[in-house]
């Protein structure tokens, strides 16, 4: 089974390894590079102000001449959210399936980059040649259509990328996970599975997308005389048409509301992945054509983000829809960790107005559960397993699966991002660590809001800012103006006077003394006694610790 | 069954009805106010710096003279947490259980107002008179010891008021809930039933607590060779004496970790409330006399709270503990909403150190479930439901509950705080709305941050400030220094000289012009004119808004 190479297979993830979000993996064979998906991840809670963070490929830019281009998974912005941004730097060719491409497409258009951008379009089964590498796109299931696993060959050996999957006996849409070819592939011999670990602390089997149409079946049923309400993810496409299956059955009309609801939906209709009965969808300004019992609406939302369709619903600032009482809201998704709050606002906000909100069984997971995972092990039954996509407790549960599955441990690879694995059939080991990092986004700008700009945002977010202005006589360092005092985000300066002559009358002392003693007047040092004072003044009247800013002119 | 009263008694919800936390409720009739609970509620994400949020009291600073005093159900934050910052105001006697008054004796000596307050310590069955009321405290079950309902008996009817509370039919410490005088006092006729929503949209039962005791038995058992590591909520005492003994069961010593738990333990212990045998406890400073295998270490920090115990270790900054691979860790909790990402990190950082961490089975609700709701509904048979205690949502299931267990819809209140229900045996009503509200509490400040400067702060936590200060000659407005910027939180200033250089070329040019065409020298308009300047500039160069404010000098 063993096979002859000269070189080497390097694995080198450039990113996702810490937290969800952000995938992008480099494959790199002598002279060429293969990157698999180049992912963007949502903001953490203490990145202020940021909204959206892409990784740092400075691993690529330096091997700019190697790189082939970007093998796309599936259309989730983890996968596929920074190549806007990337693509800006660096020209490369794309590789995805044919809603993946859609929708990546729709975003490159927004960011000017579709006539510059080589785009071809990949069937499942069909191979790709990058350099040393071969591609072969292998039909999986996921919660969005189109996504594929990877068999990437090179002369080292093969590696199996799973990207997000499950296994879907009886998908909505299209086929099952061609699981005939990952057992091919895995009899020819599999170096290395890095497999998606997302449930993989989730024991059994994750249930078919198809179940949830059931789900809707009853639920139309039993809610016969109310409107309809159903907030679900805008990318998944089989969801959509469940309810619309659901709605046409029972003799209702669908809306559909939210931008990349919308968008999502326009690009798989035409795309010819969504299949909607004629008469079915009207525009939203139409539903007052209708009685509220023979209309659906699908909404974003689902997630509690606050400026979502139906978060703007349930809090009464959405144009078009008012709740009634006795609407029924279907919240067919689960909350993402992290949203659980934002959700239950939303769901109290839904009942305060009368609606009848459900919250469960009308969600299935896109992701492989144990017993999954162990299939697909089993079929492929690699050398070297490599636990991705997940943070780092799920890895490590995939980690013990394929223990338990019979791979020694020390051929079970818990990589972090910028580690360098190199394999061939006789051995792995990281061998070396390249530069990784996050590159924050906000508003325009990409790379300029660091740790610095964050850590004052943060300062300034829990205590807010004093700022202390003077002014000095040029040459002699007399104090001709101030010094004032003006705060934000410290207290409420209209019932703080007290507190604030205070403060003005110490730092008038402080500042006074410090200018009478100096001859050549050093602005660091008054800048010191300013900051001191203030913070030490502050702290034992408010335990506060709001920015102490001074500035100073000269004239 | 009916009774005769000349007049009627309000009930008003001071807080509490609108979230989670700082529950309060004002009980009137005629020249008698009592006041059940105090708490506290921790505060949203939106409101930046903020410690602690307790209730706008002036309702009772209105009425003070008819005030006789509070009276606790329970020892939980939530309802004992503002009674250090009312209580400072006014003098009023406190009411509760042993266990319960033990803690808020600890909180009242902290700010120093043990000596200044009147106390009374009231055993489960024992009433206490409170002008027109009396009140009888009723033995329940909960997640901490001691808890207690309460009915509240005026001439216009009894009210009983669940405080939180689960049925534990086998409970660790102590008798099992009084369902017993549930009935007897139902039997007589109650009025109104204010019952605990928190888990009514569970059906079943809560499991008893003893469920867990049983869980660490069989978890110590399995886990014979390495340390073990508990993270549980400091007040559940019984939790705790569970813990220690399946610790003395297995031969292992206890070390208790983290401020807030090492306080209750010491209260629970002095009053009565934990059995631990002798040498079981030790310091955490002779944990290193012990094999691992022979300690367990009970910690704070379950709920992922950056600054306690367990996720001190977990980040390897914790003084006298470092996580060892193979550290078993069990989280004795559930999180609560909203903290499901600081949990998952921390689980992550303990995996990553090779810790075997178990976050399963191994705690039990303090919160009724439905079936218990409906046990406590047919006992006590109120005419009229009141759902406390919970989200709009539980509270909503709580009175579905209500519905189907026969009492008519319109019986069934759905309170905002600050109603006033007015209620007898003829009927009940909303008939007031007194004014209610949060006062934010910021290190020493009570009530100096309001909206205004939690505006600012997000506005600074957002995108930053930018300073435009200059220096004007009297008299003339001649511009003598400036303008000049200074920005904080807005972008990383050495990467961006070509950003803030134009920015300071645009504002001279709007400022010069402004000057230029002034006679008299109008700072409000120099003021607006740099604030529009810069926003536009900004705006356009970098889609961001930070705040802009002018400062400006004369000399």
């Amino acid at each position: 089974m063993k096979k002859e190479s000269n070189g080497k297979l390097r694995i080198i993830p450039l990113g996702g390894l810490e937290k969800i979000g952000m995938n992008i993996t480099a494959f790199e064979y002598e002279d060429s590079i293969v990157v698999v998906d180049c992912g963007l991840a949502f903001p953490e809670d203490d990145m202020l102000g940021i909204d959206l963070v892409i990784p740092d490929i400075t691993y690529l830019r330096d091997h700019i001449e190697k790189v082939k281009g970007f093998v796309i998974t599936h259309g989730h912005e983890d996968h596929i959210g920074a190549l806007s941004y990337v693509l800006k730097e660096m020209n490369l060719p794309l590789y995805a399936t044919k809603l993946t491409m859609g929708i990546i497409e729709k975003k490159l258009s927004e960011h000017n980059l579709l006539r510059s951008t080589r785009r071809k379009v990949v069937r499942h089964g069909q191979s790709i040649n990058l350099g040393q590498f071969r591609i072969e796109f292998i039909k999986t299931n996921h919660s969005i259509q189109d996504a594929s696993a990877l068999a990437i060959y090179s002369p080292a050996g093969t590696v199996i990328h799973t990207g997000d999957f499950k296994v879907d006996y009886t998908p909505v849409f299209g086929d099952a996970i061609d699981l005939q070819r990952f057992g091919e592939i895995g009899k020819k011999g599999v170096l290395a599975l890095m497999s998606d670990s997302t449930n993989a602390e989730r024991p059994g089997f994750t249930q078919s997308e198809r179940t949830v149409g059931h789900t809707f079946d009853h639920l139309f049923a039993e809610h016969r005389d109310t409107r309809i309400i159903i907030a679900t993810f805008a990318s998944n496409v089989d969801r959509v048409q469940q309810i619309i299956n659901s709605a046409y059955k029972y003799d209702r009309k669908v809306v559909v509301e939210g931008r990349s609801m919308v968008n999502i939906i326009s690009t798989a209709q035409e795309l010819g992945y969504l299949n909607i009965p004629e008469k079915t969808l009207i525009e939203i300004d139409q539903l007052k054509n209708y009685p509220p019992e023979k209309t659906v609406l699908i909404t974003t939302g689902s997630q509690g983000e606050s400026m979502a369709a139906l978060s703007r619903m349930a809090a009464d600032i959405h144009k078009k829809v008012t709740i009634m009482p006795n609407d029924t809201v279907i919240f067919s998704s689960n909350p993402i960790p992290g949203n659980e709050k934002s959700v239950s606002r939303v769901i109290n906000e839904l009942s305060e107005k009368g609606a009848n909100v459900i919250f469960q069984d009308a969600h299935v997971s896109g992701h492989a559960c144990q017993e999954e995972l162990k299939l697909i092990y089993s079929l492929v039954k690699p050398k070297y397993a490599i636990p991705i996509h997940g943070e780092y407790r799920h890895r490590k549960a995939n980690a013990s699966l394929a223990q338990t599955l019979g791979i020694p441990k020390e051929n079970i690879f818990m990589l972090q991002s910028g580690d360098v694995l190199e394999l061939d059939w006789q051995e792995a080991k990281v061998v070396d660590k390249v530069h990784t990092g996050e590159v924050l986004v906000d508003g325009l700008g990409v790379g300029d809001v660091g740790n610095i700009v964050l850590r004052d945002r943060q300062h300034l977010a829990e205590d807010g800012i004093l700022i202390v202005v003077m002014t000095l006589e040029r040459g002699t360092g007399r104090l001709l103006a101030g010094p004032d005092i003006v705060s934000r985000g410290f207290v409420y300066v209209r019932e703080s006077e007290g507190l604030m002559e205070d403060a003005r009358n110490v730092l008038s002392d402080a500042v006074d003394k410090c200018l009478s003693r100096q001859r050549n007047v050093d602005w660091s040092r008054i800048k010191l006694v300013v900051r001191d004072t203030m913070n030490d003044f502050i702290w034992k009247r408010t335990k506060r610790r709001p920015m102490i800013l001074p500035i100073i002119m000269d004239v």
